[in-house]
């Protein structure tokens, strides 16, 4: 993805580090504690060359670092960063989105709980008013570093949203 | 992506719909109110084919919908369902992370402004004490759609966060 990389847009490059196929469910289960390789292609199901590339990526973008948990043969654990747990909210807010239209058979499989003791879901706020950060609330201005060309937030057209 | 529209969990079942290469950047695109299909085109600067099928996709799954604006021939102008404006404020958390970590040259190309009138960065927050939701401030727990296998929160294991 490195198409996305290049693009300039935050949001495109956020998806060419974190938005990869397996990455979003990689980085879920680092949180969780899931932190060994065979551990990680087991709960995933995915192949180990595959879980291999995406964590060698994500280790390149900062994101994910790796402690050595054994010698002879060396084995790792995957740890987030801060960088990496800087994304565990963002995951928070998709998943409150796939429970509410997307949701599993059964119902919701998990349940987050806040350091404040209660069952949540997650609200995206503003920081200054408090108030909900909406699709109907919130306008994209041009930023410092705007500039136009494909992928860009199409701020010099003079697009708002709507 | 249909096999993680098959694991037990909420990110995976997002992902699934809104997580497939381009498809935020589409979803960015609409909100943004480019919603012909040749503008989204130049925009993106992705094949008609693949923004055809994404395009689909999104509607198939009910996150996009379109409304002729033109006959003979006929042209349609997408826009976000209430689905996929609900998902609009998880992709301006994750454009805050791109800002902060994968920052573009020249700084963040756009600025969210509220309705409040302040530029502002989303902060995820707790619905009941307002506080922070962050990977330390938050634990996962069994929801009523729990299930043990690939790709599931591995509650089932006891796993906490850490």
């Amino acid at each position: 993805m490195n198409r996305f990389g290049e693009m300039h847009c935050s949001i495109a490059q956020a998806v060419s580090v974190v938005g990869e196929p397996w990455t979003p469910l990689i980085l879920r289960d680092l949180f969780l504690g899931v932190r060994r390789f065979d551990d990680l292609a087991r709960d995933l199901g995915v192949s180990r060359n595959l879980l291999t590339q995406r964590l060698e990526r994500l280790m390149a973008a900062g994101v994910v670092s790796r402690r050595p948990y054994q010698e002879r043969p060396v084995r790792y654990e995957y740890h987030l960063t801060e960088a990496g747990l800087d994304i565990v909210p963002a995951l928070m807010v998709i998943m409150a989105w796939g429970d509410k239209w997307a949701t599993p058979p059964g119902g919701p499989p998990a349940v987050l709980v806040h350091s404040c003791g209660r069952p949540f879901t997650p609200v995206v706020a503003c920081p200054h008013c408090g108030g909900p950060v909406t699709a109907d609330t919130v306008t994209a201005t041009a930023g410092p570093g705007a500039a136009p060309g494909p992928g860009t937030w199409v701020l010099a057209g003079g697009l708002a949203p709507g």
